[in-house]
């Protein structure tokens, strides 16, 4: 299988994806380009723009290719957005280039470069096999409200449900295949504020200073031990992000004193019951909090899912990958919803940076990993 | 000497002040109104103008009388500038005006009010019993770089030296002569930082909080016991007043954490002491303290000099003051270093606010008080 052709050369599909720029969110040009390779391919493209500023438009494509009556369904994940370019570059961020052994550009690792071995990957795939589908957002780097969300929603109208889904994010750290995520962490974000009454320093009993009031607070939440972490996560960790009073006045005791908290949370926990737990602890001292959840945890418990991608990387690298749960959020937080889902991707050294740049041979071992996962995945 | 007359009507010099606007820092037409006030007394005016902005310039004004060889000097001090009046007013704030039995206007308590009673105190104060000073500064109500510290050096510069000084500060409560203010707590700011090492929130170990280490310090200088007060003042105490992180980014883990704290402490302590206190606490968590002094406390202990001010009250109001060191910092805390210094004035129920008023015949009963206290200054 190793020597197999895959369909069409990821490097130059990638190279196809990243001349499209497509700073978040990503709409037009990128989606036509991905359109344009898959078509042929037999798929029937489903794309469609929600949302309004300062959150959207957004666009979306679901591509399916049904499988035989009653086949199984396998979808692959991503985003064809990226990050803004930023300065510095040795070459023309949306200007693909090859130099020696790699293919510089933005989206390279981040993801179109796993787009590319994902389409590249469906010539090993035969139709008949089962189902195959790939849930493809515009934003993914931006606020995400009505990216993967409004692709679910679409499936779920459609009665489109994967039985396993692969995002392609950019997994891997020193070589392709070293990391898989089989889940996130979740994460919340807490406003607190205590209020008091402004008054003079020099007349303090007229007054009631909120701030000793909020540094408890806050030094009860430092205290707090959410966890001791779990079998495949680390310790839940909350991190005082911000500070803010804004007293200009040397003399005035300030009638207002707010921080930001933010908790990252494995799967013991969840982003309401920590928002109540610490709107609790912000009562005691008067305070209150406003939670907002950017993503509950997610974790799809090593199986047989992460053994067929385990498989699939042994058998074309040599590498045992370790299954983590470390790092960001990413879509994998929504789709985890719909079915279990893993990450596997890409390097991710270059990710977010200039010069993001990927081996062209691990686009094409990728394709080859993308391809047995699909298939083993088809065939369970 | 209750029905003796005053030396002009002091409701009509202080209409006179009054006239003249001088928001902080005064400079010019009330300064001129005082001099011909003082001059026609025998006088010898010296006004001087110091500094630059943002402080300066101010303008200031040593009015002296001298008297025969060897005599006694006492002072009168104060200022002419005025809070700005703000919105709100029933009359307008510099054309004074006359209601029932009040006067309104701005600076009609604090302190064009007690300035014109110490110029109609005159009327009872024979040149001959001794040396006569005015120490009017242009600026206590701002910044105080270039006032009343300047004054001093001016005095010192041309060998003056009075024996006991009078501050006209409005330091009546609810009926005038029930307090005087032997004493004034010293003023402290300290600014604190804490530095660390940014990071995403999903990498704590990468980054350095600076945050829980503020609020630390911030718990431990709260709880701190700075003293239990004294016969004269009350406990030292410390408030913080401001917190400042400003990070907009809820995934960061900021570099830099700030506060302000303020001390108002009594004469167990410095500013110079307590600043290198903070600066030590603020260093056992990784952080640094930037002290500046607004004024060190002073305290001109009960004795001679409140006797005499307490019998002139006495004798015209049939109240017996109390003796404090409560509020805020005022000029004393300069003139402390020139000579033994007391503050007695007006009722200050509407310092600073809008419809600033005073009682008419308080202004009348404290030029008596004024004339009073000057006479036994000048004979002990
Ligand atoms: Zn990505
Ligand atoms: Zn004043």
């Amino acid at each position: 299988m190793t020597d197999a052709s895959t369909c069409g050369n990821a490097t130059d599909l990638a190279e196809r994806l990243i001349a499209c720029p497509s700073v978040t969110p990503a709409q037009g040009l990128v989606f036509d380009a991905l359109e344009a390779m898959l078509v042929p391919l037999g798929f029937e493209i489903d794309r469609f723009v929600r949302g309004e500023a300062p959150d959207g438009p957004v666009e979306n494509m679901l591509a399916v290719r049904a499988g035989p009556a009653g086949s199984r369904h396998f979808a692959f994940a991503g985003h064809l957005d990226v990050v803004p370019p930023g300065e510095g570059w040795t070459s023309a961020p949306f200007a693909p280039e090859r130099r020696g052994d790699l293919l510089y550009g933005r989206g390279a690792v981040d993801m179109k470069g796993s787009i590319a071995s994902m389409v590249a990957a469906l010539g090993q795939i035969p139709a008949d096999a089962g189902t195959i589908s790939f849930i493809i957002t515009g934003d993914e780097e931006g606020p995400a409200v009505y990216g993967t969300r409004a692709l679910i929603d679409r499936m779920r109208e459609r009665g489109l449900a994967p039985d396993l889904c692969l995002v392609g994010e950019p997994t891997s750290v020193n070589r392709l295949g070293d990391m898989v995520k089989i889940g996130r962490r979740g994460s919340v974000n807490i406003w607190l504020e205590v209020e008091g009454v402004q008054g003079h320093v020099a007349y303090p009993h007229n007054a009631d200073n909120p701030i000793p009031r909020l540094v408890a607070m806050l030094a009860e939440l430092d205290a707090l031990v959410l966890d001791e972490g779990t079998d495949w996560f680390q310790a839940s960790n909350l991190e005082i992000t911000d500070l803010e009073v804004g007293n200009p006045a040397h003399n005035v005791i300030p009638a207002l004193a707010k921080a930001r908290i933010s908790i990252r949370f494995n799967d013991l926990h969840t982003g309401t019951e920590l928002g109540a737990k610490v709107s609790e602890i912000a009562a005691r001292y008067g305070g209150r909090a406003i939670p907002v959840i950017s993503g509950e945890s997610f974790l799809t418990p090593p199986g047989a899912f992460s053994a067929m991608i385990t498989e699939a990387i042994r058998a074309e690298t040599g590498i045992e990958p370790e299954l983590s749960t470390s790092g960001g959020t990413s879509d994998a937080r929504f789709l985890k919803d719909v079915c279990p889902v893993i990450e596997f991707g890409l390097c991710n050294a270059t990710m977010h940076k200039r010069d993001e740049a990927v081996a062209m041979a691990d686009l094409e071992a990728l394709a080859r990993i993308y391809a047995r996962v699909a298939q083993a995945a088809l065939r369970s």
